[in-house]
């Protein structure tokens, strides 16, 4: 009789500990690059609650839409956007090709290798540059460049890839919301073919899931085959207005979770915002000069406002501090 | 020993007839509005050879990209596409308010009811009344229109809301291939926001898979809520080469299996025939003027022309009989 009281009495404390390490200790955190805190908490909260069939914000999993910002949210921005550095590239050697191109002021600017020159390029010029290197390339082509610019490529302050210059807490939130059976979607000022090339093994994001920066494409036939040629000219731009426009396009549905960094994710948490039931709008600041970068609301890229800092306080989104918030930055 | 023989031999027979049953027979049949015939039969086999996982044709679920078009595909488009019967009721109600639009041709035309001038009305001039009739609205709004009047609109020559004008053995296509894991995408040359007003209740598809003609829209504020509203500019038309540059912008794959039924879907076939793989493209041929309708090669909804027949039969596409291969046209 006492035997079996100390059975049940040990299977009672097994019970209680492995019920303890399953709520809140290491082995399954679900983001633990993640310093605790009220947004760790709040992101488990939520998913909790849309996720809870019991609960009365409980949300199918088809209409768990979340979008994040690629540039800044994902992966590093500064202290140029990664495919504005491949865009460069690609326009050196077409200016090889192509002597006469240099002759265009902004081509030449673009070439100067000045940062700060660089830094003050307007998107609508970077892709007259995209235009000038990538129109008449076949979407094939074209993502073919990218890979193997994206291959032999390195980033030398971090002497890594681009690729491995993702952020580690955001990718465990990507898993933490695939895990649980969310939409997710990237939505990004960037180029669509561009994030295609690496959305799929980096974020385990399916292509038909990146929404972006669009170029018409016409197609054609080469060699009795049907291809799909990237035209000079943009179809929209996938920023500020454009996000939510485009979400509306490729999602039908509102967000209920968006990620971004910049004032050209306003618009997007904003939409997010104006859904039904629970949601969550994040930033990710970018205050971490040692670890990564600190631009301040000034920066030509990744612009963080003073006056998106303050919307962000006034309607309670939540500003992720990189240096307070994150313990690692990138992944080992 | 007898004894025990006897029951391994009837357990043999029910395993036997079990088998027999489940492979061949009416209960499991997934395609029962289908005759039996070598299109059915292709279907299934190649369902089988795609999702086999043993199968050197294996094909991954999130690649098992299938784009079916609507009008004449999946519910009746004579004698006219029922997105334009909309727009002409619409347009009614939009003359009623402001009588000086009379002054426009196309719209006094349109407004007519000369079935043969309706039928020459283009694509082009059914957008310009479009742009008329919808352009200012919220999406929310334009949706709410479209929901009323195909709750309240009956088809007169078959009694019964549009909605239920759907082809029963298409239907049964469609939960074939979603309980197979397929990406089902309607890939229209109708309107990408009419569509998505059905196509959730009548098809199973999501709003999110539904791809059609687009028009631009511009992100606003209304009553301190932001909204989006139709603008009166087209952003692309979803037919024939705008099918799969279509498909690359929102799927960035090629589909492996494409059903449609005129001339408009030709492009979309031949980019499915371009994939890896199996593959599998078909046509609905509307050749039953008893139970449904029977076009020719001359109508001007729904061209199936003698040169696409042609290139089908080059091609070796599938031709499927309204006549011969389905057993039903309507749900009951």
């Amino acid at each position: 009789m006492l035997r079996s009281r100390i059975v049940i009495l040990k299977a009672s404390v097994l019970f209680v500990l492995i019920s303890l390490s399953f709520s809140s200790f290491g082995a399954t955190d679900p983001l633990p690059s993640w310093n605790e805190g009220p947004i760790k908490q709040r992101l488990i909260t939520f998913v909790q609650t849309v996720t809870g069939s019991a609960n009365p914000n409980y949300v199918k999993p088809e209409d768990r839409i979340a979008t994040f910002d690629n540039d800044g949210t994902l992966w590093l921005e500064q202290p140029l956007y990664t495919q504005f550095l491949f865009a460069i590239d690609e326009l050196k050697i077409k200016v090889k090709q192509h002597p006469a191109l240099l002759k265009n002021p902004a081509i030449k600017a673009l070439l100067s290798g000045n940062q700060a020159a660089l830094a003050h390029v307007k998107q609508k010029d970077l892709m007259q540059v995209i235009e000038v290197t990538h129109a008449g390339m076949s979407i094939d082509q074209y993502h073919a460049a990218v890979k193997k610019w994206l291959e032999t490529t390195t980033n030398k302050r971090f002497n890594k890839p681009y690729t491995a210059l993702i952020y580690q807490p955001m990718l465990e939130v990507l898993a933490y919301l695939r895990d649980n059976h969310f939409q997710i979607y990237i939505v990004s000022g960037g180029g669509q073919e561009f994030i295609r090339v690496f959305a799929p093994t980096i974020y385990q994001v399916d292509v038909s899931h990146v929404i972006g920066t669009a170029m018409t494409t016409s197609y054609a036939y080469q060699h009795n085959q049907p291809v799909l040629i990237k035209s000079p000219k943009l179809l929209f731009v996938d920023d500020h207005a454009g996000k939510p426009e485009a979400i509306n396009l490729f999602i039908g549905k509102k967000p209920i979770i968006a990620f971004g960094n910049s004032d050209g994710d306003k618009e997007m948490l904003e939409w997010t915002q104006s859904s039904n039931g629970n949601h969550m709008m994040l930033l990710v600041h970018h205050d971490d000069a040692e670890r990564e970068y600190a631009y301040g609301p000034n920066s030509k890229v990744g612009t963080f406002s003073n006056a998106l800092m303050q919307e962000a306080a006034q309607q309670k989104w939540d500003v992720i501090s990189m240096k307070h918030d994150w313990k690692t930055i990138f992944p080992n």
